[in-house]
């Protein structure tokens, strides 16, 4: 099967290269960009140099659903709303890294991405592809959720499902490394800026809190508001989110754990630790992994959850290979059986 | 005045010195350590090459009382308890950098810090010296403060003082370099572990809790217990957290930034920031400055107020210096005209 | 195919760990250590949870002779030596990654290493599988190179082959990461002295030295000595080298390159640059390339040449993988399909 | 006396402020921008607040000449040649932290700089301000050295005037961190290129090689050329040069050391090592120091040469206020009184 990679050249693009070079069902056909055009991808990044060495070419579309099967969407949020039809319409499925297909109310749109929304007939059809806890298969339009709000999906999940919080008491703690704010180049991205520094950023604005809490809502109509911050921290991928909650009853450690593995069990990128083992970001990078540990403080009465993904693979091209795998049918780890690298 | 420096070869001690020799009313007499003996502290130290080449000597009790006036304790937690009291004896004033009597009761020592408390007398005496809100003048016991309870205080003073926010709601995440954990030799403290990833640690349980619970108490006794979780971030010195609470009542940013400026205008280390500006960890490093800002989320109704220091100075030895300085009536930013070090 | 790691818990242990869970033809079929004992390696290594979830032992020789056909001794340089021969006696293939049986030379042992030789037999019968440039198909005995050694080799073996350079003008400066350091506790390793830091160390004293210049003697006789400096750089993983040295003769940087292409175009894991592309230590880190980049400067008639791998890849655990290849004749890259992970 | 900046938000402009807000005879007047006003500087850079907070304003030729005795350039390259004329017609002194009246040749400019050259009358009349070399007293129009030059130059000082080595062998090998390279957005400056790599860059062509060259001549006429190749390294702010070269005759590492000291020894920042210490860029950053260490290879019969400086104090504001003592006879450390930063 044959796909192409819009916005190949962003993080997200050059991840899905890396992890789609060893999924055993897939070729890719074509890489396009909006700005960088080449011969060859390994000019411009010479990592894939023996890897991967197709050209760079501006979007063809007639071409693309010509030899093409899937289309990966990686670029930044506010172009695939306007560019994803034409490749519906001619039958191909379409994996969305964007925002701009993850929220249902398209009032949303103008108040957290500042750009009109995606036509709604779009934004009725996307699937919001959490690949533990969506059905994709067959699927031709899946959104895939943001790296924030997968690291704190996945981890709130089974407190919101089973009742275990005060739903008004959520407090999320995230950081993340530099590669998820992409490639535009921003004073706050430069090395001088970031080493040695934490910086906090978009405060109670960022884009991810709407789909969290549309989600959330779907498991648990009550959840109102969560509170929710982002730091950035000085390392280049990973994301860490520590999360807050007040316990509607007493509960312990090892009670709350067995909740978490008897619905993660039979889902092989959740990796649940140890009752009061908490992970690390390294124990993930690389891989499509998302561990989560816990423990319960008894003297407050809160749960804290931690989760680490490593943003780009399951928090963006990891996810999205999932939800291809998904789709087709095809082995769940394939293209993803990549351990993390340590140290 | 001549001045000892006990322990002046951990990063406090360094820190101390830096300090001290840019202070026009101190003279050091002598630096002491446990482990590491020196005809010059410059051979172990290069960077204090030309800025201070005294010897590293064992501790000499006799003689430090004989021409010092102030003795600075910078040694790891259970070593000042031991060792202060000659000192006192002999009518020298004492600074303790460690954690060995800021605790008022004994009971806690066994808990927080796997040791037995010092002799009470000595718990009695100590002043726990928050510059900005103690009274050290005259002072001869002088309990610093740690670096986590620094940042934590100071940005909870006027909430608790004001009693503006529900006191079961606090969720403090702190964020930490390295050097807070001092220049002992851990797997966790190595380069390639800490590089590149965030390790949350000693989730509550760490030995500042009690201390910062004590002095809330003093502002407001219905203060019970805080929810307060520390990461190590891959940055050599600097600290930064995020306080979250509930407000008892709907105020703005701008009523809450008016309350902080009114508390801290006459104290020009805390450097409260424009409403919705949030401060940086880098702004502060070098300095002895703590930077707070803070915002309000109407949505859910919750105060954010964050605060950085660098660790070593306000955290530690800056701090110390102020309150030598409020003790014996020098200028208060004698030793402390730094600037933070940008970028 | 079975096979077993001594020495699982050092970084080219885990190294070794990753790469082989990939390899089509091998199993591990356990893990040793010297130090670090437990039911299951992912308790001490979570990154592996999931990948690898072997027991760590104590070595039961024995057993493994029993199961395994080939052993790789990942420990540090001084253990292999006295532990491999058992081993090499029930027809087991050995592959050492330490320097133990680097050097033909008994007596460079106490010089170099400070601890006396491998028994002559054994340093004898040890092939050096610097994989390029060896043929180790159907040995015993393999002898791994060091991280700078296969750098610095890769990078001059054209240069010194075709007699392109003034033997006596050879300056290598190269830099490493400090997980090459390895995983021992020393203040040296500790993340507040290592980053935003460049140490240079053992300068001269190196103990790669002297398999380069027995390597590059074998290559030209005339060969003596070589300047050889080394520095740790604030990084995990990655070596660069660069090579400077007088011409002959005039040539260009065309000339040159042509050169490395013809010696290396059919060894795809040396990638060599397009002229004046000196390659980066990012677009290796992670896979088994070795880059190789160069420039000639006209005006001191100097040939640049500058190398990057990645220290436990192509730098320990990689080349031993490939050297496992080349022994039992699997395909070259069998678990070694990896890209580099950028960013 | 007052002083005006021109290029405040530079690196080294904001440097600049830092180190003269602790000078006893100086006051900053005014700070100067090209792009970025503000009512105040500390609006801009928050780690100014209560430092410095003069306004950004556009240059005005008249009233910095009606007010200030001296002028800072700290503009990028191509800027100070047209625009020092006026100040020093009105009788300023000029000191320009730029390249551009660095070299004496102006065809030298288009080559090395891709601009043209200053007007021949100011590059006669600047004054090139080693500061350990250079007599400024008085001087109207000091021209601050480079980074890179000052490591370089005041390491390789010794050995080029007493004659001690082949001028045809210097290879000086030269890491930088990312301050160096400014403020100015680019790719290879963003945190996800820098962080975990070493780049090398500009290699035989950094427009610091012609100013070293320049002032190597002034030593010995024989100079010619020498190997110059600079990397970035994932620090913020350090130098660090290796100089290698071949001696004349045999020397041992401390009969080279002791012609070090005699040359440097009342030289107050330059701090010379011990015989075969070598120095690391963390025992200088923050401070004004450079520090050399040496060591003879006699199997090579090379002379190693390291030194280490902080690129925006030596390298560069510091330097500039060291010219300032010396041209109007403050004492040599004003302004200059701080110790390294260590961590």
């Amino acid at each position: 099967m044959k796909i192409s990679i819009i916005g190949a050249t962003g993080y997200s693009g050059l991840e899905l290269i890396r992890l789609l070079e060893s999924h055993s069902k897939v070729e890719i056909f074509s890489l396009h960009s909006y700005s960088n055009y080449s011969e060859n991808v390994a000019y411009l990044y010479p990592h894939l140099k023996g890897i991967c060495e197709l050209p760079l070419e501006p979007i063809d579309v007639s071409r693309i659903c010509q030899h093409s099967q899937v289309v990966f969407f990686a670029a930044p949020s506010g172009i695939a709303k306007d560019q994803v039809a034409p490749f519906l319409e001619a039958g191909l499925t379409v994996i969305d890294l964007s925002g701009d297909l993850r929220l249902k109310n398209p009032d949303d749109y103008p108040t957290w991405y500042h750009f009109p929304a995606a036509e709604k007939g779009l934004l009725d059809q996307a699937i919001y592809g959490l690949s533990e806890w969506a059905d994709v298969k067959k699927q031709k339009l899946i959104s895939n959720p943001g790296c924030y709000a997968t690291a704190t999906l996945l981890a709130l999940a089974p407190l919101i499902i089973e009742d275990l919080i005060e739903l008004d008491s959520i407090v999320v703690d995230a950081k993340s490394g530099l590669s998820g704010a992409g490639k535009s180049m921003q004073t706050t991205s430069m090395y001088t800026e970031v080493n040695d520094n934490l910086t906090i950023y978009k405060m109670n604005q960022h884009q991810h809190i709407p789909e969290i809490i549309q989600q959330l809502k779907k498991w648990q109509s009550g959840v109102e508001n969560i509170q929710f911050s982002t730091s950035l921290i000085p390392i280049t991928r990973g994301i860490s989110t520590t999360i807050y909650a007040k316990l509607k009853s007493r509960l312990t450690t090892e009670e709350l754990n067995a909740f978490y593995t008897s619905h993660y069990n039979d889902k092989p990128f959740v990796r649940i630790q140890a009752p009061n083992k908490l992970p690390t970001i390294k124990q993930v990078v690389g891989s499509n992994f998302c561990d989560i540990g816990m423990t319960v403080n008894p003297t407050t009465n809160q749960v804290i959850i931690v989760s680490t993904i490593d943003n780009l693979v399951k928090g963006a091209a990891g996810q999205a290979v999932q939800n291809l795998n998904q789709s087709f049918g095809f082995a769940p780890n394939d293209g993803l059986k990549f351990s993390p690298i340590f140290p």
